[in-house]
């Protein structure tokens, strides 16, 4: 007998994309240090709007033609040279971010977010919009693809463990048939209800990050729920999808 | 300071074989189900050699021309036409193989080997011949990379957890800076002294090859040990290391 329930997947890294099907789907961009938490935040503190992009020059070009905008992007834990702000959430409080654009480049999540075609929705979600992601995805009851941004392709653990914090909140209204999604779920249930950064304080990013004294910006990524809206891709402009407003 | 322990890695597909530097490191080539598992049944079993390729025609092509041969392929749980055997390990006992060369064809396995360029020496793994590989690996001290053969390029949960139950044992005695080696652990370590086999038996694999009757099968190759034997590859056969004999 066909399942009725839509599908539930797991791609680890944008090099594995091509072997999943994105047409119609809810896909969701996850890169938990630090683009996608730092956009939950940036929205959820009343940014107008984030332009996710993926050269430092589009980023430029960007800023000089709108109006009240912030440029933003890092690369080795500095701020570009000709950038306004960097990748950190704790640089965009209400006070600060409230009414403007926030342009921001990164390194994995915005590439990948433009690698992503014919999907129903794209929305971008990190462990300080977890619950706000579930619900989403549950109402809007299409095929999910979780798709880890990486680093440089390669695998990494804070990307998998959201997924699958996600996959153990929303399994039971989706049909699942994928590995990546069962081992990430394992990752999350390991935690045996610690909290996420404990767990990844071991991950190659943390320790990258740690480096340029990150440790309370990984922090703040790892929390649960600190901001509950879920941002979504229309045209070029990331905003709060009213679903669950 | 500088670590002066080789690395230990894990590539969790051969679409991210790119990403990993081979050169002068022993790769492990990973296919639990099946053919790494038929591979250390049918050389611990006294086959003279194993010859792993691509297609069947080679297949075909080489079992004329070597004597006392045996091809052996399958696609979708039955024998390929113009071959004389499949892809279990149960069909490869002593008191048949002994003395004869197995030219065996794979889905993703031989892919995967025929990809390896530059490493010092090339062995497959299996939870059959965990232990074996385990020591092998600590005696030669040079970089390890643990190379999951997967379905298809998509991630799988045997042949991760088969990974994660080498890191997990060998770890000590290497640099280990690699996510996907932490998450095989993981996956590894979750199972809490339990049989592999019972966490398989939810993997997109096991269902698959359910379809066709392969449940034995799958136990066979989910158990630890049963053939202390380290294949490696010379040229284009597999043979028995005699480095643990």
């Amino acid at each position: 007998m066909q399942s009725q329930k839509p599908k539930l997947e797991v791609c680890l890294s944008p090099a594995l994309l091509h072997l999943y099907n994105t047409e119609g789907s809810v896909v969701v961009i996850i890169d938990v240090f630090r683009a996608t938490s730092t956009i939950a935040t940036a929205l959820y503190n009343k940014a107008k709007a984030v332009i996710p992009v993926a050269s430092v020059e589009e980023c430029i070009t960007l800023g000089n033609s709108i109006d009240n905008s912030i440029t933003a992007g890092e690369r080795n834990g500095h701020i570009v040279e000709g950038l306004q702000h960097g990748n950190s959430p704790a640089e965009y409080p209400q006070d600060f971010i409230e009414g403007k654009t926030l342009i921001l480049t990164t390194t994995n999540g915005t590439r990948l977010l433009h690698m992503i075609h014919g999907a129903d929705t794209i929305i971008t979600g990190s462990f300080v919009n977890l619950s706000a992601v579930c619900d989403f995805l549950v109402k809007k009851n299409k095929n999910v693809l979780l798709a880890c941004a990486a680093w440089k392709d390669r695998y990494n653990l804070e990307d998998s463990l959201f997924a699958g914090a996600v996959v153990n909140r929303i399994k039971d209204c989706f049909d699942m048939n994928c590995d990546s999604a069962r081992a990430s779920e394992t990752l999350f249930t390991s935690l045996n209800g610690g909290a996420p950064i404990d767990f990844l304080r071991n991950s190659s990013h943390y320790r990258r990050l740690s480096a340029y004294g990150l440790e309370n910006d990984m922090a703040y990524c790892a929390t649960i729920d600190l901001h509950p809206v879920v941002p979504y891709l229309k045209h070029t402009e990331l905003l709060i999808h009213d679903i669950i407003l």
